[in-house]
């Protein structure tokens, strides 16, 4: 019978269907001969086993997360694919991933798909927890993968003393203070902060942070705006509506090195040159920060063990449920490069 | 029993044995009770959707997988993450993916990770097929996929008359042939070829289309190199060893765009001017590519069309296992911007 239905040459992987029909015996009977522990007869065992060897069938990781819970998946769940630095946090997650047995299965929230679906299509996947790789989505989105009791970490997310959920990030507000610090240290004092978008709680945290230092300080002068994303697009628009309203701030920091790279393309066109006229601060480090053609100072986050303690800690949470959320937060530093003046 | 087990408030998804503990029956009855056409009884059948019922269990996707064969994962197994065109990539291929209700399990080859392991982790993981998004891994390796019986397509890769496996992308002795023509036909004469890696098909084709044009002209001098990677360091790298050695050609058409900026960054650096010293084609265009203060001059590869047919073609192996592999190819364009003198 299984002549008829296995062809000599096969195309696709062998099912456990397959197994069964040239075995002559049940689908759950081959179920049950690769599942540890499961009870099969010795001589069942040794036909399914032989129909299986000539077939080329091997037990998938999805047989055996049938009985374990485990699938070894983890639901990757990113919403900007327009910003250079997520390629490295791709390249990052998916060899720490790797590296640990696990496997990324990539969720794209910045098309139609929206949250409820990604949340159902990650529980139907069975991955077994999710990392949440933004600093723009708000907390409830991180929270609603918990509801559906998915582990989950919110990598970038935002700092809090109780969280809901795993946090691992930058203390947004610390690196909003060193950037500003580190725009008076260069002797700047009109200087103006030019975040992402507004909504996002690293935007807000950024800011006060910012405002924390700069309105400290009697002689110092601060404006805000907001680009409308993490963009180099966002970047240049919003710094190509500042320089139409009138003369720039001495110095900015952008919401991020991506930003920053797009105001540093309207102040160019606008033909103000960097730093001599305008000084520009980032925000990330990302690998473009250092091509000498870009040359960014920067706030350096440090992506690696971000993204390191994120694997981490969804694993943890996977392998002890009852575990309390935790908040990881890592230090700043300021790489000094080209586009701030020499220090004051 | 079930009480002891499950606790009130669950913070991992329902497995199915849990969903047997709670009926008091067996997995294998579970498992046959959500496999449409298995042989279970009306009374076992309403026990075991009551229990799941209450635990909030839903038939996952790998469930069913194990009687249909299917898991609508497609494994996207790339070797370059440090060139930002597969940002974009990843993008349109998690969204093309996730609109045809797939989704991408991840596989980043550029670690420590062999072929070999690749093959064997996505058998276990049951993908319904592979897409190869590299234009500088070899023919072998998409054929490796199919040997183990995984449709596969080869995004990127070389065309042959009679493919092995299914191919999407250029035709790169076309694309060499155009960016010859179009140094030419911006006056340069002596033209320059600094390409990708001298192993990868890619780059062979490129350079052979290349000098196709140009030496087919009696006033035009070749010169050809290679770097070691499409990444911005090897671009730069390479430019910068062919500067050392003495005048540099007139234009160079890089390997990608990548490489074209990396090339950029160095020319700068040595005081050169683009386009007044020297020009400088690339390929892809990337998004980056069309940034002001990039503004590359480029031949154009319909990286959303590739795409796109990648993904048809994928699911038309998988649909129809006996279907030949095809070759799927897209014309080039050139997308004219500052970094080329004007035409001649």
């Amino acid at each position: 019978m299984g002549e008829d239905i296995i062809p000599a040459k096969r195309p696709t992987p062998v099912t456990l269907r397959e197994v069964a029909l040239r075995a002559g015996v049940s689908t759950s009977a081959v179920s049950r001969a690769f599942t540890p522990g499961a009870s099969v007869s010795a001589r069942k065992r040794a036909v399914i086993e032989a129909a299986a060897a000539e077939l080329g069938y091997s037990p998938s990781v999805l047989a055996s997360a049938l009985t374990t819970g485990r699938t070894q998946m983890i639901g990757l769940v990113s919403n900007n694919f327009h910003n250079p630095v997520f390629l490295e946090v791709f390249d990052q997650f998916t060899r720490g991933l790797q590296d640990r047995g696990l496997r990324p299965l990539l969720v794209n929230l910045s098309g139609d798909m929206v949250l409820e679906d990604a949340v159902r299509m990650l529980r139907r996947y069975s991955v077994d927890g999710v990392i949440l790789a933004s600093s723009t989505l708000p907390p409830a989105y991180a929270a609603k993968f918990l509801e559906v009791g998915l582990p989950v970490v919110h990598c970038f997310g935002r700092w809090s003393p109780r969280p809901q959920v795993n946090i691992v990030g930058i203390d947004n507000r610390a690196a909003g203070r060193l950037a500003a610090g580190t725009l008076l240290a260069h002797g700047y004092r009109r200087i103006a902060f030019l975040g992402g978008p507004d909504g996002a709680s690293s935007t807000q945290d950024r800011l006060a942070g910012f405002l924390d230092v700069a309105q400290a300080q009697d002689d110092v002068q601060v404006s805000t705006s907001f680009a409308t994303a993490y963009s180099f697009d966002a970047g240049r628009a919003e710094m190509q509506r500042l320089l139409s309203l009138g003369p720039s701030a001495e110095a900015y920091f952008c919401g991020d090195d991506v930003l920053s790279i797009g105001a540093l393309s309207a102040l160019a066109d606008a033909g103000l040159d960097v730093p001599g006229d305008v000084g520009v601060l980032g925000l990330n480090d990302m690998e473009m920060a250092r091509w000498p053609n870009i040359n960014l100072t920067t706030v350096r986050q440090p992506i690696a063990d971000i993204i390191s303690a994120s694997i981490d800690l969804v694993v943890a949470s996977l392998n002890d449920p009852a575990q309390p959320p935790e908040a990881r937060l890592f230090g700043c530093s300021i790489v000094e490069r080209g586009t701030l003046r020499p220090r004051a």
